[in-house]
């Protein structure tokens, strides 16, 4: 027996996603830019996958750029949003709770003279409507915020950024890092006020390598004011470079593959509610983050004297139990995210990311249950 | 019957490389990140494609850096080589007929008031090593050629490169495009003097989506002086972003399907000259590439009233031969190659490109030939 409780660092390809993969390596091989039948064969299924995750967020289908995952996305967004903007202004306004993929963006802008406020949470890690409204002014140029935060599951009040942005006459575009969301709640790009959305495949079921930034038509972002790389006519020119057909065939197949958003919302609230339940019981357990967070995220303490780093290897090595402690992208460096929602360092050492998909169940959890409460009881706090 | 003779645009990936990509999927599905054991497999079987890559390139495992591909690694080769030199110099030396993903990199640079001399080739696609002696100077802070031309075959005097740099005492960055030649030729990136060499693999039967950057640990580059993207900790954070795994496994199976150089070189050496001999006889073919360009890549003009384009599709939807008119990429737009050799336009406008891998074999070239004939008697210059 094992369970997989690390959904949010990365998923099992699903069949259908391996299957697409499979299919355009073995028969569907040409470069989609040749002018042969064997290329547009290949581009033929680029454009229906582009259909497939344009619909899925309710955008048009020249909407969406296919990238090599959410950290590209995430890049091209930033340095594009700047480099379209920058003569309208110099301010950047984000959280302290993002990606690193958008946190180091904004940093290296930061050494390049922009100015860049980040938007601290309270201890539940969420950001006030307030909070946005407060920082965005008339040389805000880029506000990017997560829909919903990776390492603790918040909600941040993404849809009141372009009232904001109204409000204050702000030049700004509106990047929404939707890693974290995309698939699991419902998507509307245009009533989302978002300029720029990133998602990603391997967070869905879908291949490792791909995901995409939508592009609002309305931003008219163009190679020359916009793109971060140089090269071929794919994609618009906004991010040249032979497209994985494979891979994005892949992606269109794991979005296919996805159940309706209403009835993967019962299944994973109760799935939630039954572990969060479990984990109370548990003598000295925190949760870190409130009911109202995701329900595919848990963020806990764990009352040993062992730090998180070593529990996951300890559930890892001994109980096939498979969680993390925040970001896979930090490789195990200390979560920015607790830090600034100003929890303990002992809370901080010791706190573990348990992250669902649409196919854990109970069992996982209860496997999870007995084995935090063996590895409790041979490691206690002391 | 078909033939697959647009090799160099795109391979079908191999029996191994699908394989590879298929089990990591399946059963390898971590974050290469994550610290628990599934990640750890997944890590594993990136540092083992690494060192199999490396070796390919008598390198060490540190020096390659996973991309998304060729655009991507030589779009961070060029940016990157600037933004680590720039200090000291401002010309960027280069050839008029690199890739886009070079060529249009360059032109950014040139917009932001870098100089880029441009060497011209003579008419059968050669530079020699006294244009690029003229061109390095004490201010030349990269110099950026390709080893085999991606139209024409011709090899470059990549070698003289080193020298060049050192007889100027220039502060330049080296960087060889090797996506046509790897896999084909030896290379030895110390022999060859590289400080960063670009290879891809979908050009050697392995998936669509993955490249690979030597980045030489004497050039002292890192994330502070070197990445053109930001994010988490991955590729020495020279390129963060999760890794494709699966894709990256892919490359590295078909790279050690991969016969022996020398065994290669004798197939495809009998193969083009073959190709060639046939198609000289037919009346009116005009061969752009000399004899002694890589064996791989045979331009040649049809004397007919078409077009490449149409020639092309001609080829493909009547007789299932599959060839191009260049870089897929540049998705039919005029040949800035041909342009370069300053051929005529009736020449430019109606050549096309094939181009070998080992699995070509002579009823590929016969079936070529037998087209090429009908589709000319059908279609005559007029």
């Amino acid at each position: 027996m094992s369970a997989y409780l690390d959904n949010s660092a990365t998923t099992k390809p699903c069949r259908e996603c391996v299957e697409a993969v499979v299919k355009m390596m073995e028969s569907n091989y040409g470069n989609p830019s040749s002018l042969h039948n064997l290329g547009i064969d290949a581009m033929k299924e680029i454009i229906l996958a582009r259909s497939i995750i344009a619909n899925s967020l309710s955008a048009e289908r020249e909407e969406i750029i296919f990238t090599s995952g959410g950290t590209e996305a995430n890049n091209l967004a930033v340095f594009g949003a700047v480099k379209a903007k920058k003569r309208l202004g110099n301010t950047i306004v984000t959280t302290a709770v993002e990606h690193e993929s958008v946190l180091q963006s904004v940093n290296e802008l930061e050494k390049q003279g922009f100015e860049v406020i980040y938007l601290q949470p309270d201890k539940n890690g969420n950001i006030t409507e307030e909070q946005i409204f407060d920082a965005v002014n008339s040389k805000t140029i880029l506000v990017s915020v997560m829909y919903i935060n990776n390492e603790v599951g918040t909600l941040m009040p993404v849809k009141s950024i372009s009232r904001a942005v109204k409000k204050a006459n702000a030049p700004a575009l509106i990047h929404i890092d939707c890693v974290q969301a995309y698939g699991k709640i419902p998507i509307n790009a245009k009533k989302l006020g978002a300029d720029l959305i990133t998602v990603s495949a391997h967070k869905i079921h879908g291949p490792k390598g791909v995901g995409a930034l939508y592009v609002s038509k309305s931003a008219h972002l163009t190679s020359q004011n916009f793109s971060i790389t140089f090269g071929g006519e794919q994609e618009q020119r906004l991010r040249p470079g032979t497209e994985s057909a494979p891979l994005i065939a892949g992606f269109a197949a794991a979005v296919k593959a996805l159940p309706s958003a209403s009835e993967q919302k019962e299944n994973i609230s109760q799935l939630c509610a039954y572990a969060r339940q479990k984990l109370s019981d548990i003598d000295g357990v925190v949760i870190n983050n409130p009911a109202d967070s995701s329900p595919y995220i848990i963020n806990l303490y764990v009352p040993t004297f062992m730090r998180s780093q070593t529990v996951i290897q300890e559930l890892s090595s001994n109980y096939q139990v498979y969680v993390s402690n925040g970001s896979a992208c930090a490789k195990g460096k200390r979560s920015h995210v607790l830090s600034a929602m100003g929890l303990s360092d002992e809370i901080i050492d010791k706190s573990i990311r348990i992250s669902f998909s649409r196919y854990n169940t109970k069992e996982d959890v209860d496997l999870l249950i007995s084995s935090l409460n063996d590895l409790i009881k041979k490691h206690p706090k002391g």
